[in-house]
């Protein structure tokens, strides 16, 4: 087909930092019109649906400054530069949660706001197991550890109270071995 | 519990537009250090899955800058000021595809990044009807419309050619009634 993509005259990084950038971009249509095009350049996270070998999820509740508010989501977290995502995941896992990631497997990987973002998150999910040498959080980390069934955690998601995109898919996929979601794996 | 929340001491709007704006704020932590926290502020946006009843899914092929590539995903669009979200996912469907929405039904909503974006997502299905007065694309929308069987977009979401984390998780909602996704409904 023929291709109808736009074509990047110019960029204006408004903001860096080490976590993310803010950039303007002139852009030229297809059609030969100019704009300018907002995009939110952010790194890739893992993050990970942990199951306990007494069948619960393992969440954290945490500030989200986006939303002015406290969420419920999976543990997860910036992946390092060369590091692989699912290290990443079991990293961000033992150090938010003090669990250790056993049989860690890949679920998907998505773009999460694609008309406005570069961030990708990186899925997984694992079994859950204690290590009493965790949890290790930074000093800008303020964390609380949730444990619930795996049943509870999905009545969250139909409810509203989960409402983070990463960790409604996550929670489906890994909940839904045997199922149409099933398909995916 | 002990509230941990943040507190916000200043809001620096480094860019405005109709479309998203991009702040850095000035954050007290709970443990009193100041830390600068860059958010996206973007509105609202409506996706629907349109299967048709010859049980296709209707999705859109477009330009998406922050990832420099086309993707394939549902239509969807911003939520106008005002505007109920199943109205702007209906008129979307029908803007960018020429397919009418009816039997309109609410998915989830999902926070698309918590850590970085106050972007929400309204996720609908509906059966999509032919109406040969559309399709009507804004000048500046140059969308190709992609209709295939259900399976072949869940394949498609298997295989990562579809990686929008909005269209994945409203084609596993909508396609998986009966099953242990179903519980969301």
């Amino acid at each position: 087909m023929e291709d109808k993509g736009w074509l990047t005259l110019g960029r204006d990084y408004l903001y860096k930092s080490p976590w993310c950038a803010f950039r303007v971009d002139d852009v030229e249509l297809p059609g030969g019109a100019r704009i300018e095009y907002g995009v939110l350049e952010s790194g890739g996270f893992a993050a990970v649906v942990p199951v306990t070998n007494g069948e619960n999820v393992v969440l954290v509740r945490q500030w989200r400054q986006p939303l002015d508010a406290f969420t419920l989501e999976l543990p997860s977290g910036g992946v390092d530069s060369g590091e692989e995502p699912g290290s990443a995941a079991g990293r961000e896992l033992f150090e938010e949660t003090g669990y250790r990631a056993e049989g860690l497997e890949h679920l998907t990987s998505v773009h999460t706001s694609t008309g406005r973002s570069t961030e990708v998150c990186y899925l997984f999910r694992c079994e859950a197991v204690r290590d009493e040498r965790g949890p290790h959080l930074e000093p800008t980390e303020f964390i609380e550890v949730v444990e619930l069934p795996f049943g509870a955690a999905l009545r969250m998601v139909s409810d509203g109270t989960i409402t983070d995109a990463a960790t409604v898919l996550g929670l489906l996929l890994a909940g839904s071995d045997t199922t149409a979601c099933g398909r995916l794996h």
